[in-house]
Order: C-alpha cells, then sequence, then structure tokens
C-alpha cells in the first residue's frame, strides 16, 4: 500500500434518494471527498416537486430505518420523527362498511407514514451541508469501467459526455440500476428478477372539511392507522398525510385491472368492493386518477455478490428491489447503509491512504464481509415482503390468522424476557449482523418492524420455529380435546351401561 | 388485417450459430424475408477458423437435435449423421486406470460427438442458398425498438450505424443475448441468471501414432465412448474428434483451479487425479492449455415469456442457457426452432399478409403459445443438467447408483411397452408440446437423450415418479429381507427351543 497523502480518496454515489443520501453522509463523515450523481433534475426545485407527485408520495420508515438514521446522522433521525405520522395498526375495512382496528405492537410502538420529497430532500440537505460532498442533478450515467475507475456520464444540461474518476463507486440508484447492470459485466453475479401478476395504482383521497368555519381541514379516515380494504385476491389501502390527505393504493391482478376499462366499470366495482371508499375518494376523483395515474409492476429482485472488489458496492433497491408489502423497502436499504458504515469502521477503512491502482485491501474486505455477511437478510426481507401481500390482502380476515395473532401475543406477553421499546428510541445494535436468536417469545412483526437489533434472517428463522410450536401445540390442544371428549364419552357410557 | 401484399414481411435472425440458421431456414421455407445478422466475422473465412479454436470445438448432438434437423431440413440431418462420431456410452477411467463402460442406452443408441465449426458452417450454407436469406456478419446489434420494428445495428467493417426495419425479430445470439436485454425493456420479464462455483478449461489430446509406416493415426482412447474421470468435487471428460484427436475439459470448483498456479502444481494434481490420462495429453501441451485456453464459468439462465407481441422471441442460449452435463444445450436450442415450426405452421401464420403497423394475431398467438408451452420443459432441462453434474463427478462410481442403474435397466427390459429406437431415425412428435406420459419403465437419460417425442417436463415428473417407485420398491425388500431373517432366525430358535 502507498504512503498516506493528504488527498482523500473520492466515492461516488449514483443515485440522490433516502438510501443514496445517507450513503454520502456516512463517507463524508469518515472522510472520504463524495460526488452524487442523479440523472433526475434538483428535487429541491419547484418543477421537480410538481413532478414527483406522480410517484408515491409517502413511505412507511419504521424502527429500522429511524435507527440507521440515528447511528448515521442522529439530527435528521430527530427531525423525522417529529414529521411522520405514527399509524399504531392496521383498520381493517370490512365490505359492510364496519372497521376493525388491528394493533401492530402490544406496547403501542408504531410504524410511521412520512412523504417521500421530504425526507428524501431533507437527508439531501443534509449531505450537502456537509463541506466534502458535492451533488450533480441531470448526470445520467452511461457506462463504468471498474477497473480502470471511471465512469461515462451525460450532463443532459449540456448533451456533452464526461468522464468521470472515482476511487469507490456506490450503486443508489434504484431497481433499474445502471449500476448493477454495468457490475454485471465484471463479476460473476447471480441475478433474479421476478414479477408478481399484480399491479398498483395510486389513488388520492382528500382532505375532510374543517370542523368549524375558518378552521383547518380534518382527516376522513382515521390518521393513525394503516387502512386496509382486503378483498382476499386484491385490496386498496391508505396512508395519511400531513395535509390531512390520504394516499391510496389499489392492489390488483393484472387481468382485473384490464376489465376497469370504463367509467361505469371502475364505480360499479368500486361500490362493489369498497362501498365504504368510494364517496371518500370522490367519483370524479377517482375516474381522473384512473385515467392520469400510471398502473404499474411490482417486482422483486435479488442478488449476490452486492460489490466487486474495492470498487463498487449496490445499496437499497439496486441490489434487492421488493414488493411493498412489509413496509421494509425504504429501512432496509437504510440500514444497508449502516451495515456498511459498520464494515468500513472495523476494517479501518481509511480514505486518506491513496492506493493508486492498486487494491484497498481493507475495504475489499469490507465490502466481502457485506456481500456474504447481508445476502440472507436481505434474500429474507425479499421473501417476507412477498408472504405479507397474502397476509394484508387475505389472512387478515380469516378466523385461522385471528387466533394464531391472539395466541402469538399471548406468548408474547408471557414471555419474561420481552422488553418493550418506544418507537422513538429505536434499537440499535453494535455489530454490522448480530447473530445470537433473542431470547422469549416475539411476533415476527415486531422483529422485523420494531427491532432493528434483530436481523432479517434471524427474524425469520425464529418465527418459522415459533410457528411450528404453535402448530405443535395446536394439534397437541386438538388431542387433549379429543381426550377429554373420550374420557367424558366412555364414563358416559359406562355410567349408561351400569345402568343398563 | 391489411390485404394481402405481394411483398413478404422480413424476419431479422440475430446470431447466425446452429439454432439461428436453423431458425432462418424453417422461417424462409415458409415464405419469410430472412436477414440474418451476426456480430462476429463470417465463420467460413480462414481467419475465423483459427480464432474459433479458442472455443469449444466439438458439441454433442443427440436423437432431439437431429430429429429437429431433420423436420426443417432433412438433407442436412442425413449429411450430420455420417459426419458425427457415436459414443455409445461413458467411459470411466478410476484414478487407478482401470477403465469401465458404461453404455448409455439397451438398444445401443449413441449421442454424437460433432465438430462445431462443420455443423455451423454446414447449416449457415443450407440457409444461405435458400433464395429469401441474406447474412450480414460483423454486424453487431447496439439496441431494438420493437414497437417501431426497427433495430439500431452497427457495422463494424465501416464503423457505420445502420438501422434496420423488420416486422419479426428473433433473438438466437447466446447466453449474453442482446436482444434478450432490450426485451427485458418492454417485457416484464422474469429473469435468473446463477453461476456455479466451477470453472472449466479446455484441454487437447493429440492423435495417436499411426500404426504402421505411413498409415492414418489413431485414437488413444476408444472414440465410441465419452470418457469421464469422476473425481467426486470435480471431473476430466474427453470427447472424440475426426482428426483423431480428444477435447478434453476439466471442470473443477474454482477454489481447486486457484491452487493449479504452477506448473509444478499442475503436473502433481494431473499425476495425482489423471494418472492415465496426463502421459496422453503430455505434460508440455497440458502447460501450454493451461497458460494459453481461458478458464470459463459456468451458468444457468432461465426466463419467461420469451417472446414480445407479434415482434419477438428468444430461442437457444438466449432464452435457457444451461451447464453442460447432459449434452442437451445444443439438442434443446434446435428443438425450440422445431416447437416454433410446429406452432406457426398451426397458427397459420401466413408472411405473405402484410399488417403495417398493426399486430399480426396469428403470430402473436402462436409466440404466446411457444412461452406458455415450452417454459415448463426449458426449465426441466436447465434443472436435468444441474443434477447431472453431481451424476457425472460423483454418482457414477458409487454403488447405489450402479444398483439403481441396474434396477433401472432391468425393469426398462421387463417393460412390454418400451419400443427400439436406432439413433439414425430419431422419433418426431408431430406436436409442439406432446402432453400424454409414455406408458411403460424408460430411465431418464433414455427419454431426455433418445426420445423427442417425450417433452423434457414429461420425462422429468416421469422419471420422478418411477425413482419414488424405486425407493419404495427399496423399502419393500428390506422389509422382505428383514422378514426372512426374522422367519429364519425364529425357526431357528423354535428348532432349538424343541431340542433344549
Amino acid at each position: 500500500m502507498a504512503d498516506p497523502s493528504p488527498t482523500p480518496r473520492k466515492a461516488v454515489i449514483v443515485g440522490a434518494g433516502p438510501v443514496g443520501c445517507l450513503a454520502a453522509i456516512s463517507l463524508a463523515k469518515t472522510g472520504w471527498n463524495v460526488d452524487i450523481y442523479e440523472g433526475r433534475p434538483d428535487m429541491r426545485l419547484p418543477s421537480s416537486k410538481a413532478a414527483a407527485q406522480q410517484r408515491s408520495i409517502n413511505l412507511a420508515i419504521s424502527a429500522r430505518g429511524i435507527a440507521a438514521i440515528e447511528a448515521i446522522q442522529p439530527s435528521a433521525a430527530d427531525r423525522f420523527l417529529k414529521a411522520v405520522i405514527p399509524m399504531r395498526g392496521r383498520m381493517i375495512h370490512h365490505v359492510d362498511g364496519q372497521q376493525e382496528s388491528q394493533t401492530y405492537d402490544r406496547d403501542g410502538q408504531c410504524i410511521n407514514s412520512i412523504g417521500r420529497g421530504f425526507m428524501n430532500e431533507d437527508l439531501l440537505t443534509e449531505a450537502l451541508a456537509l463541506p466534502n460532498v458535492c451533488a450533480f442533478f441531470n448526470h445520467r450515467v452511461l457506462s463504468v469501467d471498474f477497473d480502470g475507475r471511471t465512469m461515462a456520464v451525460r450532463d443532459s444540461d449540456t448533451g456533452k459526455e464526461i468522464e468521470v474518476p472515482f476511487d469507490f463507486c456506490v450503486g443508489a440508484d434504484g431497481s433499474y440500476s445502471i449500476i448493477r447492470r454495468q457490475l454485471m459485466r465484471v463479476v460473476r453475479m447471480d441475478y433474479q428478477q421476478e414479477y408478481i401478476p399484480h399491479d398498483y395504482l395510486e389513488l388520492k383521497m382528500p382532505a375532510g372539511p374543517p370542523t368549524d368555519i375558518g378552521g383547518d381541514p380534518t382527516y376522513l379516515l382515521d390518521p393513525n392507522h394503516l387502512h386496509i380494504w382486503p378483498r382476499h385476491t386484491f385490496m386498496l389501502i391508505a396512508l395519511p398525510n400531513k395535509d390531512k390527505t390520504f394516499t391510496c393504493t389499489l392492489f390488483a391482478p393484472t387481468a382485473d385491472f384490464d376489465l376497469l376499462r370504463t367509467p361505469e366499470a371502475i364505480i360499479e366495482w368500486f361500490s362493489t368492493n369498497f362501498p365504504d371508499a368510494l364517496p371518500l375518494i370522490g367519483e370524479k376523483a377517482l375516474l381522473d386518477d384512473f385515467a392520469r395515474n400510471p398502473r404499474s409492476s411490482l417486482m422483486t429482485i435479488k442478488a449476490k455478490p452486492y460489490h466487486y472488489k474495492d470498487r463498487a458496492i449496490l445499496l437499497g433497491d439496486a441490489a434487492h428491489a421488493m414488493v411493498p408489502f412489509y413496509g421494509q423497502g425504504l429501512n432496509c436499504g437504510l440500514e444497508d447503509v449502516r451495515v456498511l458504515d459498520i464494515l468500513l469502521r472495523e476494517e479501518a477503512v481509511d480514505p486518506d491512504i491513496s492506493v493508486p491502482g492498486e487494491v484497498d485491501e481493507r475495504l475489499a474486505r469490507a465490502l466481502d464481509r457485506y456481500s456474504a455477511g447481508r445476502h440472507e437478510d436481505l434474500v429474507s426481507i425479499c421473501e417476507l415482503a412477498m408472504d405479507n401481500y397474502v397476509e394484508m390482502r387475505h389472512s387478515v380476515v380469516t378466523l385461522a390468522y385471528l387466533f394464531r395473532k391472539t395466541l402469538d401475543n399471548v406468548l408474547y406477553s408471557l414471555s419474561a424476557r420481552s422488553v418493550p421499546f418506544s418507537s422513538v428510541v429505536p434499537v440499535l445494535s453494535r455489530e454490522a449482523f448480530p447473530s445470537p436468536s433473542p431470547a422469549g417469545w416475539l411476533p415476527l412483526y415486531t422483529m422485523v418492524t420494531f427491532r432493528p437489533d434483530i436481523s432479517y434472517s434471524i427474524a425469520r428463522r425464529k418465527a418459522r420455529r415459533q410457528r411450528k410450536f404453535l402448530e405443535y401445540a395446536g394439534w397437541a390442544s386438538v388431542a387433549a380435546g379429543l381426550g377429554v371428549v373420550s374420557i367424558t364419552g366412555l364414563t358416559l357410557w359406562r355410567r349408561t351401561g351400569s345402568r343398563g
């Protein structure tokens, strides 16, 4: 390794979303010179904000995401916690209009609805406030020469192609990542993308009228719940926004959407399936949204490895797109940054040590450990997210589910070792990959959503063991019940016999 | 649909390998104007032949591939059958130098070693002999606008980029298919690529000396076998060539290859593991090949769907790369062409009917049926090929395998409904997707390799059932055996008892 040099090495971050911005902060704080490259315009410009309305405008952030931000930029975490709308549970809307609240956690922990634009802008501002971070918008990466440590970028303002040298490249450029595609040319990457046969469409539910003249508008539904209209093969959900509106998302099989071609068909279908939601959204607004908003696909992306030598790594959706049904997509991406941050520190990667033309063995080792250690967690959450679609649109209204959930919670309450947490102070694990399985009974949802000290893979494995136990317990109860019935029967028979 | 027009529509075939050439013949024969685009130089030029030596020089062709060629261009099939070297079975080379022949089929059916160059050139010549087929070499496709029905192609001789209009595009451009990547932009394609942690390296075994002065050279090993040196975690194989040489391929874990860094290590490892092969290959030639030949990776690619509207389809490795251990890669690709050929005829697709700007519903339906019906077969053979790696490098020398294989063959012989076939007249199924499971007992290898009338998926399912039966039979025998032992024991005990 060469002698220390006074100029820190350069990290380029591709993608200025929340994950890219947090990665920029993490690397800049450990001394890297950080340049962010983003193909879209600066999200802080008013023109960008209008365009961004087309994308989903709120995100669910929970303990894992907050813990990650907390670990890297505590001031931002505090601000976000003041800006979120906490959701205590699911509000199930039955077809008859009846509403039923199912809380997420016995200790009152919440998931939180946060504006995507607000959060992204805030993290970007935090990043750019650091002296060693720059951002280039309207700069689209065309190709990367990882061995030559340069990337070709097109500046869409001037139309010119520029060559950007770098030491370390972070691909945080989302599901359709160009960095991932470029990495696949030099890395033997196992890669899988799988679409589900369902689409989604966003709809807007307006704010309600003020309670008094000149007063503020009100929420049309309880703002402290994630609202679900589960209809077995399809569902509607709604998340609250700060402006008292709700963002609704309709998830349905592609074939169902194909039938909703005329205004009459749409209104008819909504009034049959979501009779209470239709008047709240409004027929005209519904039809406008159907006509204007894009119908989008949903897919899972799995990859391995995520890195190349000491040269590049993929974080967030670029590495692991998942279906949105566990509300963990963003949380997982932010946790990626925290895990990498811990590993870079553990391996004592020093951006001030220049290694021209050579490989920084420490950085290479940190990235290697990331790929090896993080993979099972990422696969786990991708699969849990897929499982949760069935839970949200179907299971939540079945008796078996409600029975299991009740039992789950009873066992959780009885479990001596369980500790109550507040969503305001998320648990921080001090290791990149916490390994021991936690003691006591813990519902899966609690582990995934409220316990960042438990990795996704451990949560899934523990939940499987617990579920097996419940199954055995179920059979044991059936057996015990049969035993009681038999003994009673036998006793009665003997009595009858003795009387006869 | 518009009125018939006298100018047939244009199909572009991307890739001039055996699959692309056979597809060109198939389409040209049903009236399409066919243009083949190939990024590499014309394989018939002497300079190309030298370059092609770097790639694997022989291929295994068996009944499925021959049946496909037979169905589309019978004259070529006849020529190939005269040019192949039939391999009746595997010749297992034990570490002690002992050789053991395991025939592939009780009726003497063979797989065949054929020169890649010979076969490809022959099919290309057949295609170009048709008046409506043209080929453009050194023409690399850059991008495709499927909706606009044009593709951008770079002519590497002139360096110019040209725009090629088309009506129908066939991607037969191999594992790293550009057509597949372009299709993924417009189709919701489920896609998976998976590397195995093993590499391969080709080695040359020279021809032996002539038996008499002025005579022809001889084969150093029996030419009518596929030679295998199975060593559990790695293996060497050898296929015969017409010039009396063998092409050997070493398959081993990447980590094992990494240890073979010095000439001493290579020679030491070979003399320990392949003591009989080393003198035949020769130490100098072995070291030269290790130094010069590329060490390549092995991967499986699965995708779905394979088509886009009436616009494009993927055939061969572009759609389904597989590891080479069943010798079915090429056979499967050629069968793709036959299946498509049958479907286009069944749907009565007419290239003389022009549909400017519209969708040819018949063609769209044929492609749709292809994706829906062919997928399970393609996944099946990809997975069977993977399973066969364990069989070839490990199982073939285990007692359990030999026992099962014997039993398999005994049951096959006993099976009344089995019919002997000759490898010279492969079975042609008249349907694209033959569905009923064949009667009688058939070994998996026989079904996959010698029975093109049985689809890959049916072969796999039937083999699973047969295997389950054998397992039950095995347990039943054990139980029967225990029964006999018990009865004998009991009888003896009673006798002893009556004497005592």
